[in-house]
């Protein structure tokens, strides 16, 4: 792993345990061990270091989806494969994740309308994941938005959950997660 | 409504707005437009305001979920009736929900143990339902806190969502909802 590289995770676990506002450079710089001189030669700014986190993390989810959309897959595997994307990231950067959660308001001017609009098109991209599959007589004709926000909020807040048990593999979570999904809880 | 209901909602509604650290005694008497010292007539101290927020919507969630678990119902409707409390906060109070997810980790001493238990019971309630239910053939056996997790982390961010959209009935977010996970979104 290069340097900056562990700047930008030794910050994101700093982040989410003390909240972006509380942390200071001099933070950063002693849990890594260094002197506050060296770690700028790395780093401009706290900053540019939630930049880093945040939108790296919120460009592979757009990078994703997009590719999951434009598939010719039927519905269920999109679903499927969406529920993987978050899955598969919680598991590799959950401090980031958390970080992008708690913290993306902290992003300012440019960063910040970019990681809206992202965010936005992620939503808007799923939700056409939906409407196609409830046209094409794959998902039931209910209503879309409580799909689209149901699936999402618990996407979203894996990375609280998860942390705290680590006993379930990923495969596990992934088969649990799309059979409740698409399936449901209950017996017929 | 009272005086003190009236500061406690307009407490609420700047707790979520700006975040419970940033809001002042004088914060809360300016939104009212009486005088700092008449604010002090009603209430002891910001602390005081969140305590009763939180508390009180703790303690409701908590009774509810005790009459269901205890009810004769079937697993799938004492499910249906989880989904309605919540729904039925949301509407009723979303500020103080939104209190209750954001700022719950200022509560102090006694107030916060109070709150982390009646939580932790909370969960385990509706482990027991869901439980229960694999037990008696009506829920499938597949693994149950993911069940858990996912069903409770849309339920405890309803407040994010809905407070945006507003389209949606309350009847046919619960008909939805319940239909999404007691049964999934594909067709068959």
């Amino acid at each position: 792993m290069d340097r900056k590289t562990e700047i930008i995770n030794c910050a994101a676990q700093l982040f989410k345990n003390k909240g972006y506002s509380a942390v200071t450079m001099r933070d950063i710089a002693q849990a890594l061990d260094i002197k506050a001189a060296s770690l700028y030669n790395h780093i401009k700014s706290k900053q540019e270091i939630l930049v880093l986190i945040i939108i790296e993390i919120a460009e592979e989810f757009t990078r994703v989806m997009n590719e999951i959309l434009e598939s010719d897959a039927p519905t269920i595997n999109k679903v499927e494969r969406v529920i993987q994307l978050h899955i598969a990231i919680t598991i590799r950067n959950s401090d980031a994740l958390a970080c992008l959660n708690n913290d993306w308001m902290h992003l300012t001017d440019d960063q910040l309308a970019y990681f809206i609009r992202m965010r936005e098109d992620y939503e808007n991209n799923f939700r056409k994941i939906i409407k196609n599959g409830v046209e094409q007589g794959e998902i039931k004709a209910n209503n879309q938005e409580v799909m689209v926000f149901s699936i999402l909020s618990t996407l979203r807040t894996l990375y609280l959950w998860y942390g705290k048990t680590k006993k379930i593999s990923a495969e596990e979570l992934q088969k649990s997660m799309s059979e409740l999904y698409l399936k449901g809880i209950t017996n017929k």
